[in-house]
């Protein structure tokens, strides 16, 4: 008996509604997940997040490991209790942000290694400029990753084995395999390299999650899918992945328009050759357009720090694209953020006012900001879900589109 | 007619439970007023204010004319629609944010003088050092005060008229005259001065209200009183602004034991000079022991910056004192900031949550912290109202502070 139940009620085309059954409730697909990193939306009070239209969160693991720790956490009762929330809570592995502190940066000759691993085995190393620009540092090799924090510099190490134990004490609905993610302009024969060692990685984090548990296992696992613009590689790491026997998949890497079209097809092109009815996570995709055509192709959830990243210096989502709330032209704009918007910053509050608030520096503009774009997320991923239940999403795609590039 | 009415529900001792009706509903007092300097309170959403016991805020004339503008905001059909609250709005007039430009620096030789003031009618410049390293600059004339913008060094003048006319113009239910405040450290001869001066102003503050509205007149205006910590001055000051036909009181200069008990004193024995039942409000009176204490003088209302100003840097108001939530002590603390109280942070979050937040930089940490700070005030001011209308003040007040002091 999986954790997790899915349930596709109705498609269009390859598009899905479905409802995501989880021990902490119901998620009803397609859906957007704001961006919790360190247990947190920023500037997000969880007593909104009804109010927002959130249904889950997703937290990072690599963060919450450094601070305050799996061990604390576990200690409060779980990432639910620790954090005040009560629904279906996820984690990402920490594979990205291994990838953004080191491989993401370039190439280079490493500064230090491990006892344990030779120089040969070093596949990826992090360019020393830049690791002394940012006193960063990730050492990829074939058993895990060797990095420094973030935070104070100290060395840690991840392996699938480690962040599928730090996800079980977090205790989080759904969790990811540790995966190796790759930068879409990473050559043909290191993305292959990649993706395999994704699948090593996979199959031992699947491992390592059944070997711990009972039958009473309230956590899901999804594997993730890397294979860069590869379309090959891409189609094969779906075919492998899938028939892993996770709980569901996770579009990894980088899906996005603006990686290219190469890329973007590649990725989609993922979704078909996975098992039937199997739950589809797209990673980091939270541009509104990249959501619309991930829902076309079959993707259920979607998440992505745009809201928030967006909203902390003003830049606002609205049905005709994104405007950027300081500018002088909102000054005396007494209309809505975003007109018609339900959400709890339009329903109460002008461009004006938020436009004054970041003017004059004031903490709240960011918290009003970044409620709206969420909502407007959640809302997108609402209108689609209905207009696939009503049979007319294809029409609902096109005119969102056709208003939003204006 | 007045445009407020203010009723005194039931006495213990001098202390008072009473209802001051507003064109936008009622205040219940003693009532805490959470200050929104620039039309917001920081970080707290104008939809928890119900919520976190607000009935009522006060904003800030100076800051609002320097931005957005009082002409923008009246645009906006007014303060309240401006900032989307319903509620009773009160405006500050300003005078304490010159003080805080000014005099509050010391005393010095000025830079600049306006064309009309001869340099035998200034009486307080600005230390030329302080207002070199803050580029900041006020001066004090018989007729108004002429400063420097802390945005954009740029040049402004206030008068009684003024200040009156952009109140008018914000539209705030309740709003002050404006005063020349002091600090309690200046000599005898200089507050004399100022509270002459003050008594001149507030004449004309009235006057100017009263020659710009109509019968339906919506708007209060109250009188500060001043005087430093000289006894006598102060109960002159009561007795002259109580005589003029404001519609309240407000407790002007430096009413807190930081400053002293003669100071402390002073200021409270000017309420006995009041005429029977004239609103008082306490300006920039937030500590919990001012709170309790200006309460058993008759005070009704009471404004500041300290939930806020502590919540930002991680200051929670308890039961027993104030704790700094960054501190290691609480990493593993799992139970609420205080001990069974009911807002929205302490029903939902631990000490070892909000601790986390502030270690880790987190916007929402100072968002929880605020809004508990902001309830912890005006819970404590429903409890104090409670305890005078069920007769039991004197003990709430004795076991409040004999728990707080711990």
């Amino acid at each position: 008996m999986r954790p997790i139940e899915f349930k596709v009620e109705k498609k269009e085309g390859i598009a899905r509604a479905g409802i995501l059954k989880t021990p902490h409730g119901e998620i009803k697909t397609p859906a957007f997940v704001p961006v919790a990193t360190k247990a947190d939306v920023k500037g997000v009070e969880p007593t909104k997040y009804k109010d927002l239209g959130i249904q889950t969160v997703i937290c990072n693991t690599y963060h919450l490991y450094l601070s305050p720790g799996e061990e604390l956490i576990a200690k409060a009762g779980g990432l639910h209790q620790f954090m005040g929330f009560d629904g279906p809570l996820i984690t990402d592995s920490g594979g990205f942000q291994v990838f953004s502190l080191g491989e993401g940066f370039g190439k280079g000759v490493s500064k230090f290694l491990p006892e344990h691993v030779s120089e040969d085995d070093v596949v990826t190393v992090y360019d020393e400029d830049v690791a002394s620009q940012h006193g960063k540092l990730a050492i990829v090799d074939e058993e895990g990753v060797t990095f420094t924090s973030h935070v104070d510099g100290s060395l840690h190490r991840f392996t699938p084995e480690r962040s599928v134990e730090i996800q079980q004490k977090l205790g989080s609905d759904i969790f990811f395999a540790f995966d190796q993610c790759t930068a879409p302009t990473s050559p043909f024969e290191f993305q292959k390299e990649a993706m395999e060692r994704t699948h090593t990685w996979a199959k031992r984090s699947l491992k390592a999650h059944r070997q711990n548990i009972d039958a009473n296992n309230k956590q899901a696992i999804y594997g993730i899918g890397q294979g860069g613009p590869y379309d090959d590689l891409r189609r094969q790491s779906a075919r492998e992945i899938g028939e892993m026997g996770f709980d569901g998949f996770g579009l990894g890497g980088s899906f996005s328009r603006k990686y290219g079209d190469n890329s973007l097809q590649s990725a989609l092109n993922m979704l078909t050759e996975l098992p039937e009815g199997m739950p589809v996570h797209g990673l980091g995709v939270s541009e509104p357009e990249d959501i619309l055509l991930g829902a076309a192709h079959g993707v259920d959830t979607f998440d992505g720090v745009t809201p928030t990243r967006n909203g902390r210096t003003g830049g606002i989502f609205t049905k005709r694209g994104k405007i950027q709330i300081p500018n002088a032209e909102f000054k005396e704009d007494f209309s809505p953020l975003d007109e018609g918007c339900e959400c709890p910053t339009c329903q109460h509050h002008t461009r004006a006012y938020v436009h004054h608030l970041f003017r004059t520096k004031e903490l709240l503009g960011p918290v009003l900001a970044s409620m709206h774009n969420i909502y407007f997320l959640t809302h997108l991923t609402t209108q689609i879900r209905e207009s696939i239940l009503n049979g007319n999403f294809n029409e609902f795609h096109d005119t969102f589109l056709a208003q939003y590039k204006q």
